[in-house]
């Protein structure tokens, strides 16, 4: 079958670097907020190089596109893809990279005049990154069915627009029909990792084992506000003091589990806020992350307990809200151990690892065997104007692509 | 002496009602902010009620005014006073007790026709609160001497314009010498506790025995943003957990001093301040406070020190800058001793506590003996629309203060 067949890294680098000129933001980043008119530039960019690459292009009611490319047999495709929609700072690599990996692997087979038995696509999914309407990874969840497609339209963005009404003006709401149970053999999702694990421990490629579950819950706080100088300690209701109480025993609980358990207090707002005030209320979110479901549930469980504990000793009042819940999502087995073991057959160093970040391809795992593949992120930045992955990685992460695509295909 | 003799609450009450209604604000509160349109007012308001009391009004350079009722001889006088700026959502009773107390303590002796040996004055200061311009007690550090007279009306505040321009705009840059040492016999200060003890603990008079120490620290933390999902606990330089564990260090330093030591995180901000991004920089505020320096020392020391440990153990930067650092002051022994008999002798629940606030009698405290008199605030609430402190409290506030006064000036 071809074993030493490789993709072009230099062809695949240059199309990263076209679609990232794209709205370009200083610095080498990319700012393709979903469905704006930057976004309209990127995905007429990508569609016509689907279509010099002979893809049957089909767009969907969510503004899905799919490029498949014929198989010598008929039936559903072995699909590759990503996102090219970024956040508001964003790199060139993020996403766009699954996507034009896809195109680089149909690019290499062509040139080598390989016809794979079953077909395969490349596709992009719409508002993945979730920065301009929520939920993220709104085109892949319409795609499979997890969202009905007239709920997802009538979503209200942050420009006070509609995902409907943005969809047509830009031209990409198309009549190709969403629901794809069946209609997917396998889903292979090549990205950066976005965090800084392979680059750390000295990997070229992780083979992901699964998607870690998330839960993000707001803590408001009431306490009373009161003089910094005149209110004796013992006669305080300070929520700033249970803020932080919180949040470094969110960090103790972390430790003490291990594994991948990450527990993270990223948002904290005191009001009022001023130095000689004792603060009267804190808003707070905790960002829980494990990959094992009643590991995930263990840890919710001992945070907030502790911080009922905590408000109560001080006489303040807590309530919370889950901004959101997601069960870890395990990928395909088989498909795991076939990237370890190719990266290794091609010479790279593997590691398993979680993804700490959602991806379309736990989405798409839902109505098909799904994986993906991750390159390295140098120093772990990412949704940031400096994110970057050398050429040699991602020659070497298309690589493997490649050849678990062809393997998936045959 | 005419021991008998009591103030008119009813008419102090009056009094701080009707100043009360200059610059009102929805909730029974003032705004009166320094050198505003709405200070002059509150200003032309006292100063009439000074000349209709007969008082020589004089005006210095920083806006200090000061009226003097004559004594059977002349000599430096025996002050009572306090400031009239406010919050921008001040009380009706902060500082504005101590003018008009002063004012009816003179009421009353005109309606007794007692003239004291010496001389008696009632003084505002200027910009007590800063609020508007920094430093705070600015009218008072310039009327000892501690502040160049240049240096105060050369400052810029949070409207862009001078002290000097707004004094002069409003009419009140007077013609007075600033630099009183030697021109006061002894300052008294009524003022309200801005604090919950009192009431707390049934006291209707408090003997301030001084002004605590106040320390103020800036804190700035430097960690770096990472990805909540995807980044290990052990890659983390987290800038929020740091800032949690110096407040909650704080709490833990004021309750092993115990004391009159109190610590407070009041200002918190991390940055980016997104729920699932590890915060690369926090700038948070330390209030810490004693009445006695050495133990202050302790204080700073220790919550430093951890701070320091705590930043390098994350691999998080520490800068700290001091925003204000006052020792404590201690008012003149004789004069705490004779507020506190002279409570009991007109059979007021009377204890000893130190001011966790600043006040101009600290100030005063530098050229002559001084001492202030505090009466309840309900609830604690201060800078704050509800202040309240009920007639009945004032009643008596203001009969310590007359009796005290009395004997000052014999």
């Amino acid at each position: 079958m071809g074993d030493d067949l490789r993709i072009d890294g230099e062809r695949l680098s240059a199309r990263i670097a076209q679609l990232g000129q794209v709205a370009p933001i200083p610095g080498g980043g990319v700012a393709r907020l979903a469905l704006t008119d930057a976004d309209r530039q990127g995905r007429d960019l990508v569609t016509g190089w689907m279509r010099e690459l002979g893809l049957a292009v089909s767009v969907d009611g969510i503004g899905n596109v799919v490029g498949v490319r014929k198989g010598l047999e008929d039936g559903p495709p072995v699909m590759m893809g990503s996102h090219i929609d970024t956040v508001r700072t964003g790199g060139r690599y993020d996403g766009n990279l699954g996507v034009l990996g896809g195109l680089e692997v149909m690019a290499t087979l062509d040139d080598a005049n390989v016809v794979t038995r079953r077909p395969l696509a490349v596709a992009f999914f719409t508002n993945e990154e979730g920065s301009r309407f929520q939920p993220d990874m709104m085109g892949s969840l319409v795609y499979v069915g997890a969202l009905p497609l007239d709920r997802a339209l009538a979503t209200v963005g942050i420009d006070g627009t509609t995902v409907g009404a943005d969809l047509a003006r830009i031209g990409y709401a198309g009549p190709a029909p969403v629901g794809a149970r069946g209609r997917v053999h396998a889903y292979v999702e090549l990205h950066v990792e976005q965090g800084p694990v392979l680059e750390a421990e000295g990997f070229t490629i992780g083979a992901v084992e699964g998607v870690q579950g998330i839960s993000w819950t707001e803590v408001t706080l009431t306490g009373q506000s009161n003089h910094a100088g005149t209110t004796p300690m013992r006669l305080r209701h300070d929520a700033g003091l249970v803020a932080a109480e919180i949040a470094t025993f969110a960090r103790r609980v972390a430790k003490e589990m291990g594994g991948h358990q990450v527990a993270t207090v990223g948002a904290l707002t005191l009001f009022p806020n001023l130095v000689n005030v004792v603060a009267n209320r804190v808003v707070m979110t905790v960002d829980l992350r494990n990959t094992d479901e009643a590991l995930l549930k263990d840890a919710e469980r001992r945070v907030f307990a502790f911080a009922e504990e905590a408000a109560a000793a001080e006489g303040v009042g807590l309530s919370r809200r889950s901004l959101a819940r997601f069960e870890p999502v395990a990928f395909a087995p088989d498909l795991v151990a076939r990237v370890e073991a190719i990266a290794r057959e091609l010479g790279h160093k593997v590691r398993r690892l979680p993804s700490g970040a959602g991806h379309d391809a736990q989405i798409l795992a839902s109505i098909c065997p799904a994986c993906m593949i991750f390159v390295p992120s140098a120093r772990g930045v990412s949704h940031n104007v400096e994110e970057f992955t050398s050429p040699a990685d991602i020659q070497a992460g298309g690589d493997v692509l490649l050849r678990l695509v062809r393997e998936l295909a045959r």
